[in-house]
């Protein structure tokens, strides 16, 4: 069973429906549902249930990876679980995969593809503002996972100094100038995504993507939709998200033919 | 690089859009676009391309998941790798996790649980179907995980055999009735998903959620929307799947108070 | 060419992109922006432009059904304009017209059936609650359509009074109790529509509709997406309306034959 | 009571749920479920049952808008219901209006305007392709309409003919060329609806927008769901139509300020 320690994360949820991402080290928790003594909780297990100075019930939970993602200090649009799933299935992501990311961000994306690609994969993230490597580093030591992330403070118009990488993810602005350089970064039979907040940059994206000889192009918008969660009044929310992002993915494959009518050419 | 072997799976995609997941040791591929000698391409890596004996270009790509997912043997409705992303992340799903799933059915949910895990992990498949359970292990024995998955064929009305496991996965048609028997195996602080293709499941299943004490309860559905790929014309396609499930998620407390006011009392 | 006159709504549409329903016999429109004195506005043709007293440029417009709706008086969940005019076509409305409505509310539904039954149709508008009534009216008279509208303060568990009607629109909590009641006033081949914010509630209507013998029974929902609308970075909005209610549709027809193998028995 | 004549359009609804349109004239109604001898239902009343030479029973229906739109001849994607009755409310279509279209197409959503702007109303409809214009003719008769309908065989590039029209709809592939000529017929005040089916379109009509000096732009879609009908089992069906089109939508107004500070300067 696993115990809270003096520098745990914590998911408080309170009983008004309010949750809250904390420290066990920051050693007091005060809302106007009440004060929380955080080190009372020390070596206690996750999961239990406490009262906070005015009597609100409150759980402590281990927090996921998605309250952590919507929880992370940002300065960036980030990506969401929902699309974040989607990503890590479609570039086919496994343990020990080597990974480009173009556009670090706050690092949510990031620390997606650090957790499944294990303590055997890397990730290969460039970012060229040094705020922004500051915030992700945080949010992915918070999460375990900075030592399987190589943060690179450079710019990706040079190209990616990794080659025959298993995956390539774009989302940065100008990501149509980058195709290329994932193209030259990707081993055959790698796969790309790049993330497009507009329809213009898919437009150039696909251009991009036949131009450089990429196959299997796909590409996806999604939107997720909550209930309200009353059983007697089963209906979804009243407003929800209407775009994050359009994903393109396509796939590197070799340009010229090396096998024909069944004989090996190349 | 990764070569193809004799018994490899790979994914030949045709100049004429159709992807074909078939393994290598058939010898030969026969479509009405000409014939593919299988052989002649072990040893080659993936990604080479070819010409079938009526001149038609392919490619031959490594499967990925998704592409084993929507090519999988099948006798059920399966669970789309939309959901299954979503799921992942929303079960905070780490290396090494214990996960039991109730109803396994053609193993499409099974194979990204039994992925992510990684070998220190272990799900535990039930199923009361001897066919259903051919047919999984057949699907998963493909992508390489079937070690992962302790496959039990037996009734979960009498609850489920693990105790403190990390998360559970209902996905049967009576989901509602096994609610308790989740709560009951779930570590504190684990985590529950209940796939849901109609409401008035969905409305049994909050009904049993709250009846059980479990917290965070939230109820999503998603709607993915592929776009066609003409950047001159660039527009959604022309249908799209309407429905496949709801998933319903949740996460077990104590269900007493053990801390109050700071001060510990149990 | 149409002329504001001293007692005509307008539309004010500020450069800031804000936009307020006021009538001229109000004189003065105040907001931080600037003022604004109506009467000067008076027997200019609708489309002028304008500067307030701050220098911010604004058009006076006539103002749209759609305008109306969203800026009603209300005190209830209004029907949209999305659902609205699917309605009114499913409903087959023509002008002439008889339509019973089951809820009044605050009469955004209501102007719409109104206006396109014309002069020689008639809305029926049950509605139970007095304050209501009063805000409605206020409403229809706005738009110019209260004499197509005979709202009656009546209880609707006793039935509607009148027969052979075109359609019936039920808009209230407990729709499910006067699907019969419905029956009894439409005529043969009449139309139904309910409009239902749960899946409870479509789940019971449903099962009445069923009872009753209603035919060509739908449901559906609908999301609306506005987009951003920059040219050069077209896309959705961030957030949308992600709910207003479940459309159930049916028609009414004779229950026993009368016609068979060609000849006529009824 | 409306009665069967022997010319009437009928909506046959089988107890198999397929739906067929057809009119009486054609004497008999054949398909596998067995033979319908239409002249029998001369002078029935509509929403009559009656049973196929092969027992299977069958309504009479009067079809609504919404069954001669999805059932009308057409060489062209149709303008969907659901966009159709949108449309109308944001043109804000009153009866008495003219308005102009360009792109007759196969004139459902002209069936659509022609219905609401009554017979005081007039709805210009340019097209320049006889073939579309023979068939739409067809289906406005077939509606009652075709008399509110002025078609037009022109080439749309020399603008539209009439002036101070109360709105303009634009369905043409290359419909941003004509945003100057809808500019030039509309009164002030007017509302112009185009129908986008790609982005590309979308962004070229929205730079001719404001550069044209329209005002209150905004763009639409809007997905629509149907749900299977069973109670017990209340779930959307499992496919649904991804996409029709995008809709823009703006309005005319003068682009001198004519009103400042409160003095009227013009």
């Amino acid at each position: 069973m696993s115990l809270i320690s003096p520098d745990s994360w914590v998911l408080l949820v309170l009983d008004d429906g309010s949750e809250h991402l904390v420290n066990i080290s920051s050693k007091l928790f005060v809302t106007h549902k009440g004060r929380i003594d955080l080190e009372t909780l020390v070596d206690k297990p996750f999961g239990i249930r406490g009262k906070t100075s005015k009597g609100v019930g409150y759980y402590v939970l281990e927090p996921g990876i998605v309250d952590h993602i919507f929880n992370l200090k940002r300065r960036t649009q980030i990506v969401y679980p929902k699309d974040a799933g989607f990503i890590l299935l479609m570039l086919d992501v496994k343990q020990g995969d080597k990974i480009v990311e173009a556009g670090l961000g706050s690092g949510a994306l990031c620390s997606v593809l650090a957790r499944y690609v294990g303590d055997e994969g890397r990730v290969y993230a460039y970012e060229r503002r040094e705020d922004f490597i500051k915030l992700a580093k945080d949010n992915l030591l918070r999460q375990g996972v900075l030592h399987r992330v190589e943060i690179k403070h450079k710019d990706i118009s040079d190209g990616f100094e990794e080659k025959d990488v298993d995956s390539v993810v774009i989302d940065v602005n100008d990501s149509y100038n980058y195709v290329g350089n994932a193209f030259n970064s990707l081993k055959n039979g790698g796969r790309l995504a790049v993330i497009c907040p507009t329809t213009n940059q898919v437009q150039k994206v696909l251009e991009e993507l036949e131009n450089k000889g990429f196959i299997k192009i796909e590409v996806w918008e999604n939107l997720f939709r909550a209930y309200k969660t009353n059983p007697q009044r089963l209906r979804p929310v009243d407003r929800m998200v209407a775009h994050t992002a359009y994903l393109v993915f396509a796939v590197k494959a070799f340009r010229k033919e090396s096998v024909e009518d069944g004989s090996c050419e190349g």
